[in-house]
């Protein structure tokens, strides 16, 4: 079987085909622009290679509910061309396979929970901290979907005393994404993360941001790990402070096993950024496996 | 069928027989004081009734992994004598029938999902805000349990500009728990809820916590209903507060039809407090169907 798999990210527009076995046996990307100009050619992609399913990660907000008649359709994105596009009904229409769709968040939850180091793992939290902040959520083997998708991504935090940086989210005063995503390290040290790495009080501060966010993670979802990537997290030394600052807010208050291997318990992603692609991969599977029903 | 109801509190244990369309025959309460001393009352009278099966809903925090060997083990508790005590085991062994455990508060939110006006919602949060705060939630039809099971009510909070009363939680300097349950309300105006009734700036303060609370929560679980209950929602002028509230704090981020009927989003209870009770005769009758399948 040939499944294919679609991240649809907000810039770019990552094609794979793989066996279900999750073996990438190609890859191309392509830049996100307007639908008109990018869906025909991502769709002649897959055409010519002949998948036998396919599954998208898609950008939000988008409608994850395979009961509601806008599944798979891009919501109130501020990607004005996307918004209220159709996006798996493009892929079904063009292709006649079947496809499966959820959040890009989710199916980078789904990829590690499959193919990487918390394969087997049912409670599970993969949060990317890049220009924004999102989660994948699994609970209990099943990806959270609700009314619409976990946003944990703007949950309210702390602003750490001393700190006076803007929270650059137009919609909150104090969210997550407004304090920590990299913009707001940007806005905030008047340079790019990778530009700062050897400031440790940067790093202190976002761990400070994103400790308060696992601390909330844990109290809500009660995972069994928690996964950190994205492009901020490239600066490898928050994985140690986000660690130890988690713990010293928690207070003791939860105890478990888990959180006494705090090194696994708050994790790099184990794919090599192939999750995303590798979770699409798993919702084609899984696509093809309900149609085949 | 004759299912028992067993919903432990702090304070008091509440027994119940119902039949499985919850209809409650008979019910009566019990002070909670030591495990040796109200254990044998509380088997016998389930024992004197002939129960089919039995649910529990227990205070925590406690494990509900039906796979550890700690299911329905009280776990790390202030309250001593119940530390480690293996309170499902007791009922399994005396009366020798199927026994469902779960939280105090997954009880709750699984009786409104059931036989309340929450009935066929399959992703709920059920919310008691009263000497303590804690949430259940079911998501996609499970109750989440994940390493342990939720702890919310103690998610972080931003604390309410001019507001000067302590945080009354332990282990925590800003938590829900510690600025909205019942004994923060009573430390910082000096009177309980019931004798303030009358006074406004009580509620609008009271209703800007369990608001920041509500916005946590749609974007944490994106539930399609959020049900507050407890001895503070007595105060029922909280609810309209908090439904303004969590509105202006969503700040229209999150669009869904749900939320523009925001009177039934965020809910009353619907059962006349037995909703615990009913919750419990569910997962007895869960537990009398998988011992009969």
């Amino acid at each position: 079987m040939r499944i294919g798999a679609l991240e649809a990210g907000g810039t770019k527009m990552v094609c794979a085909v793989a066996t279900e076995q999750g073996e990438i046996l190609e890859r191309e990307s392509f830049p996100t622009t307007t639908p008109e100009e990018s869906i025909p050619s991502l769709t002649s992609w897959f055409a010519e290679r002949n998948v036998d399913a396919l599954g998208i990660g898609a950008f939000g907000p988008t409608c994850v509910d395979p009961k509601s008649p806008d599944f798979g359709t891009i919501l109130e994105t501020p990607k004005l061309p996307w918004r209220g596009y159709a996006l798996r009904a493009a892929f079904v229409d063009a292709l006649d396979v079947p496809v499966g769709y959820d959040t890009d968040v989710n199916v980078a939850c789904l990829g590690e929970a499959t193919f990487g180091d918390s394969r087997g793992i049912a409670d599970l939290v993969y949060v990317t901290i890049g220009t924004g902040v999102g989660a994948g959520v699994m609970c209990g083997g099943q990806l959270l979907h609700g009314m619409l998708h976990p946003e944990a991504g703007h949950m309210l935090l702390n602003r750490v005393p001393g700190d006076e940086g803007p929270c650059v989210c137009p919609s909150h005063d104090s969210c997550l994404e407004g304090l920590a995503a990299g913009p707001s390290i940007e806005r905030r040290w008047g340079a790019k993360g990778f530009e700062l790495a050897d400031r440790p009080e940067v790093w202190e501060l976002e761990a400070s941001y994103l400790a308060q966010m696992c601390y909330n993670l844990v109290l809500c979802y009660s995972p069994r790990r928690i996964i950190l990537g994205g492009g901020v997290m490239h600066q490898e030394q928050l994985y140690p402070l986000v660690r130890e600052k988690t713990l010293r807010y928690l207070g003791g208050y939860i105890t478990a096993p888990e959180l006494e291997d705090i090194d696994s318990y708050i994790a790099a992603p184990s794919l090599s950024d192939n999750q995303g692609v590798l979770g699409c991969v798993e919702l084609g599977r899984r696509a093809l496996a309900a149609a085949s029903a």
